[in-house]
């Protein structure tokens, strides 16, 4: 029963990885990047969350560093992408992805808050640190296509789907109800708010004028 | 006394805090960022430099997860700067937060020298990592919103003042005068400067053609 | 012996950083930035990739601040540089220094693999590291200059160069041929690469449409 829960998790963050490296690949293939930049880029979009969350709370080794055979796998699927994916597929591939990403952002809004609240943070600390998990590695593969993050300005809520998962995660082990159950609520509050919003098409505001 | 002196101090900082943190959220809205992006770029303003260099210095825990207030402080800002600041406001505002900005400038980099000093580096390093603490804030605002930093390209002594107050701070302590003195020195010698070149036009030369 | 060696590799990293330093002052001073502005990019090409990696594997004190004379020494390439060069001497010093710079390529991925290496990483991960460190002085020199990475857009060899003088460093440490031998086969691969990659006009693939 532990095995089965345990595969299942890791298959659903290989799966949520690949998407968050498919974003990256496609934003370095639309600004005319080398292969190189495709590669770093995908990176920065998979890994780039984690590892500034592991820098912040002062974490080592990482977990790409652990588990080594993730960034095999992400040069792996870079070069398939490459050799396989033609700008015509990037706009079905981008509508395929936005379940796993989703499914992506509540995974690794939960291990980020988890292991804030493993470090003895403020709960408050503890939810940023899920959203930067979730949220940042995106926010990277912007900075590094000089673009301004897509996350900060497109008005569609996806860093607030984190932010809210990560209260529904601290809330739960402020009652007595850590471990699986906490992680498993975050996962849901934030995958499904990020769901409902794609689907009902919600927007945040911005500033008025 | 010394309770007289802290609480002065905290009031100080505090004002400081809030002027870079409402130069990010302006920075955020001339860029039509949404909510979210608005509540980033401010934090990056506000805390980006004291988490560089705490980064750098390998301190933990940061001084935003020490004093978590400040973070709900900042956040509540933008909440309040979004409800009531309107775009025609902006000019006068940024015109008023020169002077609590320029104080910023000065509290932050005495910080910064002062943590250097005691970690034992050396007195050029102690300069730089004052400076990085007073400017890196605005400088990872700017990058954020996709702008090459103003302070590195303005002409306006900024960057120059907080060199300056950190080689104040430097000599005081090397001629025996650490502590207070040297802290308030540095403050002086910083936001003075910063003032005095606000108000006479001073320009740093470029590069000649 | 020794000691010539060791004078022979002293010599060679500090021309390699003045040829990182100089391309950070050059770029600078096209994007019009201030003489604040040309210090700091300067700084960030020659000692940036260094520190991202001594950050990434929790190094301190940072190899800038054990040779504290490297930083005044770039400050005063700085200085000397915004004195006596002018735009049109740009082009020019620009092929001057990439052979310099293809040496410090090399210098700097053989320190980077060899630290990763000492840390007990896994190989492809320093192997990163060392192409971290020698390409990504100039990837921050970049993105605070707003422009999107030459070393992932100009289709020429460089980070390959890097990674490929990488594995050859790995391989020879899996053979028993540690130590001075393995670091200078890393160094003869990479900059070998990029000379050769510069004089034959190689390209690397970008995505086809």
């Amino acid at each position: 029963m532990a095995t089965w829960a345990e595969w299942l998790r890791i298959a659903l963050e290989a799966l949520a990885t690949a998407a968050f490296a498919l974003s990256g690949a496609m934003e370095a293939a639309r600004k005319r990047l080398d292969a190189v930049g495709v590669c770093v880029v995908s990176c920065l979009a998979a890994f780039g969350g984690g590892t500034l969350r592991d820098l912040l709370l002062d974490q080592r080794p990482f977990f790409w560093v652990r588990h080594v055979e993730l960034l095999w796998a992400v040069l792996g699927l870079c070069l398939l992408a490459m050799l396989f994916l033609r700008h015509r597929h990037f706009e079905p591939t981008e509508r395929a992805i936005q379940w796993p990403d989703a499914l992506g952002l509540g995974l690794f809004t939960a291990v980020g808050v988890d292991q804030a609240l493993q470090n003895q943070l403020p709960v408050l600390v503890a939810v940023l640190m899920g959203v930067i998990t979730g949220v940042f590695g995106g926010v990277l593969r912007d900075m590094v296509c000089n673009e301004i993050p897509t996350a900060f300005r497109d008005h569609r809520p996806y860093a607030v789907c984190a932010f809210a998962g990560g209260w529904a995660h601290v809330a739960l082990v402020a009652l007595g109800q850590g471990g699986t159950l906490a992680l498993v609520a975050c996962v849901l509050v934030t995958a499904g708010l990020r769901g409902l919003s794609l689907w009902r098409g919600w927007q945040i505001p911005g500033w008025r004028a």
